[in-house]
């Protein structure tokens, strides 16, 4: 089959579906908690309050690679309303990460100015600031290394003298081997008539959750540890608990119970080590500890978005189709390992999957640096992956001489065509997408350059996005368990194992619930972030929600109809499939007016009251997507559907500030089918508003491993008076495996933003900016160099 | 079939059950709860503290009976930091109690001194008690009425003048036709050769519960009432505030959520004002609301075991055995009506079924006065009638010069006959009981009366029981709803929708369950008293919860743990009736060495993380006992099963004092099967020593409708200074339909506590006392008569 033939290929064949009339699917309602978070009546963990609760602190290391000679906590222990001082001293070691490569309380040495080296319990936070300020610590300082080039080099010190089983460590490279070969690179090379090669430089960016970190842990008698924690991972956090309570000794059970949680972003998928310290100090002193991170502290001492740098080679043939790409990547892990560490084997999925490329490969190398320690971010890797690829997408069009929105179409991902990693896209909109974009935005019929009589410069751009949108089997279950109560009264309760972040899974759930229950959606309560009442799940990762856990309920649901109509049935005495329930009504195709309509309270009560055996309706389902784990080559069908997009941006260069200001905005994402689609807007302009923070101003400035600007004004986030206008398109393929067709779509909206932007400024003012974000300063001292300028 | 044959009558055949090792029930497992509660970590409702939550005050009446005129607040809304004041003029109508005649807030009239007039809330006791105080109510007196004589004299003022119909009432006769006939009662007239009558008389008394009522109600703005509740019928509860909701016009959902809770003994059976009251303030005020009981208030608005009066006939043959019982009682009911008013229907058990007797007459009269209104208590019922039928049975075998405990073996109940009144017991081990007790106690060689040289006699009593121990068929549900959930860690969470108030039914279900799982019990926790969470449950009353309860969790069990053997034997290549669960592993009969045993943790882990499809194990399921709902003419089998007892005492009058200290109880009960004996023994101990307190010393005094005594020193109640020696004898009958062979045996401890005393101060001094407590100058009293001495 030729590749021509290829793009010619039908859709694959779609599960036959009776046509639906959707009630409650599809439409825009409401946030569940929108009224409790605007009314401040949503808990969150700030305003929690235990009896008889402490006051947690965390002594940072002040230093970023050093020795610790001694810790003396006598002056810290003699503070009023100091119950506990713990050091790696007089306290189990916990080691955390999924390499354990790190020991919550810090013993021999520090690796970073965020290392922990002791807490206190107290009373009040100021009791315990005042005895955190009077521990002494020395240190003998170790050179430290702050780039993964010095990290690299012949003789670095190492920053890790061995790993976790004890085994010696000869270099701070980290032993994950990133590496994925698709094809044949030689012969796409071969094949090329045209090639770009391009490197690109993304900073570590903080998540920014308005929320900051923060934990109470209490143990009770029974050695149980409660733990009301904000985590997008409840059931795998407990997991690592259970661990920890071994190592303490403590025989009991956990429960993670997660408050409101003002944003994740990837932050809380893991567990840190402020938490097992709150653990330690609970079972210490018998009493609940809380911690909560200060700004300061939630910038300097979470895990960002790594800085990363790309070196990229793509070719094209004469009539513009992709032969190959190439790519390499370091990656500044720093100092301990955690999801971070992993970022690459999701920015293979662009860079296996992302445009029709048949030869590829693609590298990456994560080093250890004294730096602070990396997390995943919305995307897990693929904005930064997508940066390089879609800025050189531009470059190389412009080299082979086609329009880069031609040049996109040319090469846009089709539906049903695996792709050279072995993802199996069963939709794909990508080239909907684009179409609906470059129309919307007046591609066609642009004017770029110089807006005439003023400094300022207009341009546009596009980039594409792929995105896993049915779940990604990372760990190796990528399952969600749901559980379903109809009271008597009709009231519905439902038990997800999945974690709302804000993103509004809860009503999504309740939406899918509420369509096929036939119920009113107010009926339908959805209850999340509990351990022992919610069922098993993944985690809030992957944009995996609304596939996953929507599909775990909807077949929990289903469970639960078939009961109560089998039940109705009989009582009213008609066949089951003459039943049908909606909106909270029981039609039935009888003769008898009486039975026609029957407000389904009057049967679920009948039912309960008059009835023998199983007379309330309830189920369990736990819904393993079939996926696949990926192999040792990082081939297979990792996710069950695929989420695709285009951005556009218009935007305006001031050649005299370097000021970006973008004009317009327009996304279109192939979500499968908008579940909600206010939610779907509400997630295009969150990850929007955060990709154009990513593109223009946001950057973690560090100097020797110390964060020079842990707050917000400096560290530039947006706010709500940069707010951009911004157009939500929604292309729907109706994906054939996800709940009423709907695929995720929690993080695409971020993914594109940058390359998009960059894109728009070259076509404004000719200028390619390859580093992030594009400050004012970047956009002059470039069109200072385009224009022959010295720099002021 | 004659009657000597019928008690011939073999056993019925029992299910066939394959010979258990039991390894977890049967076995004295510490209270789940114990360690919480021994070192204050249980939550009780006092220590609860909400955001914001303000304090609610009632304003009880100051009248047994008025008019009420004007109700005057304004002075009290100027109190600072009152948030709300509320009378009937400025809220909702809401009627509670079964019978709809109790109006939340009372408006035109007040019918005793428990009644609710106004509420405040504020943000502090003292300033609600402030304001409660600057309340004026304009009162016009009108007759009040104390006794049910009174009140059912011709011309008496009427209580309530319509019923909430709006029909007409004619006079102070509750409408509740309590009437049971069985057999032929003139037949068995005729067929005695020797009849007594007696007369006999119960206080009311208070279920003292240790901890006062109380709630939080709270409102979001969802109009959603989140309740904290002390309720021993969560499920009921919940339909009962959902129906005041839509009185309130608030469109929300309900959830009642229940606190550790300090005593129940049936006094939580319903809802009552306070908990409206609470709700209404807390939707004006948007704020949580809560209520707590002074003691005094426990004591004097709090509904009672009420007073009755007791007539009885019974006579036997010449051989002794029971021809007839004929039975009226006279109920004093109070203002209002609760469930009090019922405990005719369950009195009827004891009347129709305690001791062999066909033919059988009672009718009872339930009357409104203006007396604090009555509420069932521990054993419904079933203490009094007891009282009544086992003194009336020693003085009708003295008459008949039959030693009373050969009078009892005569005519004690055997399993698998029907009962007069319809009642089916499978098991029935009375005899057992009643040998079992004279055995221990000594009886066959006792003496009785003064002991040499001392002012005090000795004497023995028995007395008998029977009770509901399979449910009992009181609402058209008598079922209960189980969930579980068993983690891939291996721990295990239940769900049920049964309620422990103290008795240790959270203990008894981990135990049902850990057996039937194979689990080690400290892996399983028992989630009970949440409506969101737990499924519908009839309420903890009827000493159903182990049997109804226990079956329900037992069924779910057995549903899991096919789930999880179908998949360890596919994993373990064996067939699924060669794999056993015990204590958490998993025995495979197989010849290969690696699969004999594997820790169940292990599997689950496997068939989590290995598997496709529904690999999580969780079941629900609802229970319905196969019981009947009591026929119009009070005829059916209303309980699956019945418990039975005999309690012998031995005690000592002191004939100068009246003083009657008890020496030794000896308990022995019928149980079908000991899930937990420590648990039971509590039980016995607990009912003893209650039922101790009944005979002896408690009494609430009234005059004219006012509470004399409302503290527990002047109401006299026993505490651990009282304790006596107790046996208690378990005797295992293995009832078929039992969880394990169990029955329930909530309530019968404290059944036939005051006959044995009764009879045995007989077998001391010779006086019989008819009316309940038998303090020292009632005893002094009846001595003094007896020797023809004026009293002092």
């Amino acid at each position: 089959m030729t590749r021509k033939e290829e793009r010619l290929l039908p859709e694959v064949e779609r599960a036959v579906r009776a046509p639906e009339e959707l009630v409650v699917v599809g439409k825009r309602i409401p946030k569940s908690d929108a009224l409790y978070k605007v009314l401040g009546q949503a808990q969150y963990i700030y305003d929690m309050q235990l009896p008889g609760m402490l006051y947690g602190k965390i002594l940072w290391s002040e230093r970023a690679h050093a020795k610790i000679i001694s810790i003396d906590t006598s002056e810290a222990e003699k503070v009023p309303g100091v119950r506990a001082v713990i050091t790696a001293q007089n306290t189990p070691e916990i080691r955390i990460g999924f390499m354990k490569d790190q020991p919550v309380l810090k013993k021999d040495k520090v690796r970073s100015f965020r290392d922990e080296v002791a807490a206190v319990a107290a009373t009040s936070w100021e009791a315990a600031e005042e005895a955190i300020s009077r521990i002494k610590v020395v240190y003998e300082d170790l050179p430290g290394i702050f780039s993964p080039e010095e990290a690299m080099e012949e003789g670095a010190p190492l920053i890790h003298e061995m790993d976790a089983r004890g085994k010696e460590l000869k270099d701070n490279r980290i032993r994950l081997p990133w590496k994925l070969v698709c094809g044949d690179l030689e012969k796409g090379k071969a094949e090329a008539t045209c090639t770009v090669t391009t490197s690109y430089e993304v900073p570590a960016v903080n998540h920014c959750c308005m929320g900051t970190s923060a934990c109470i842990a209490s143990f009770d008698a029974g050695d149980n540890l409660t733990i009301y924690d904000i985590t997008q991972i409840p059931s795998l956090a407990k997991a690592d608990f259970l661990e920890a309570l071994k190592a303490m000794g403590a025989k009991g059970r956990v429960r993670v119970i997660t408050p409101t949680i003002g944003g994740g972003f990837g932050s809380k998928l893991d567990t840190y080590g402020y938490q097992y310290i709150a653990m330690l100090l609970s079972h210490r002193t018998k009493r609940p500890v809380k911690i909560v991170f200060t700004r300061e502290e939630e910038f300097f001492a979470t895990s960002p978005r790594q800085q990363a740098k790309f070196t990229i080679t793509q070719g094209c043939d004469k009539e513009g189709y992709l032969t190959f790409r190439e790519v390499n990547a370091t990656l500044d892990n720093g100092a301990y390992i955690s999801w971070g560490a992993t970022t690459p084997s999701v920015m293979m999925m662009p860079m296996s999957s992302l445009y029709r490329v048949p030869n590829i490969e693609f590298k990456s190398t994560c080093i250890y640096t004294n730096n602070t320690w990396a997390q995943a971010m919305r995307g897990y890797g693929n904005p930064q992956a997508t940066f390089a690829i879609d800025c050189n997408m531009d470059e190389l069009a412009e080299k082979a001489g086609i329009d880069p929105v031609e040049f996109r179409r040319r090469n846009a991902n089709i539906p049903g065509e695996e792709t050279p990693q072995g993802f199996l896209p069963r939709t794909c909109g990508h080239r909907e997408c684009l179409e609906a974009v470059v129309e919307k935005m007046g591609y066609e019929g642009r004017q770029s350059g110089i807006v005439e009589g003023t400094p300022k410069a207009r341009g546009m751009g596009v980039a594409s996005l792929i995105h896993v949108g049915g779940g990604a089997k990372i760990y190796r279950s990528d399952g969600c368990a749901t559980s379903i109560k109809i009271d008597d009264d009709g009231w519905v309760d439902v038990f997800s194992g999945s974690q709302d972040i804000g993103q509004g899974l809860d009503t999504v759930l309740r939406q899918i619930v509420a369509e096929v229950l036939g119920f009113k959606p107010e009926k339908v309560k959805i209850h999340v972030g509990d351990t022992d009442t919610c069922g098993w799940d993944a985690g809030c990762h992957a944009s995996r929600s609304t596939f996953v856990a929507g599909n775990s309920a909807k077949v929990c649901a289903e469970i639960v109809r078939a009961q109560m109509v089998a039940n109705f049935a009989a009582q009213l005495e008609v066949a089951e499939d003459a039943i049908s329930i909606t909106e909270g009504e029981v039609l039935a195709q009888t003769d008898d007016p009486d039975k026609q309509v029957t407000k389904v309270e009057r049967l679920l009560r009948r039912a309960h009251m008059t009835g023998r055996g199983n007379t309330m309706f309830m189920a369990s389902n736990f819904w393993e997507p079939n996926n696949k784990l990926l192999a040792g080559d990082f081939h297979g069908n990792f996710s069950m559907a695929y989420t695709y997009g285009v951005h556009g941006v218009e935007l305006e260069v001031d050649t005299e500030t370097g000021q970006v200001d973008v004009i317009n905005y327009v996304a279109a994402h192939d979500i499968g089918k908008a579940i909600n689609p206010m939610l779907l807007d509400g997630q295009a302009y969150g990850g929007i508003m955060q990709g154009i923070g990513y593109a223009l101003t946001e950057e973690m400035l560090f100097d020797k491993g110390k964060l020079l600007n842990p707050n917000f004004r400096d560290y530039k986030i947006l706010t709500c008076l940069d707010v951009v206008p911004i157009e939500a398109i929604i292309v729907e393929t109706d994906d054939p495996e996800g709940p009423f067709g709907a695929k995720g779509v929690g993080e695409p909206g971020l993914v594109p933003v940058a390359p998009a932007i960059a894109n728009a400024i070259y076509d404004a003012v000719g200028i390619r900016l390859r580093r992030l974000p594009m400050t004012p300063d970047r956009v002059l001292e470039a069109l200072w160099a385009k224009a022959g300028k010295a720099i002021a």
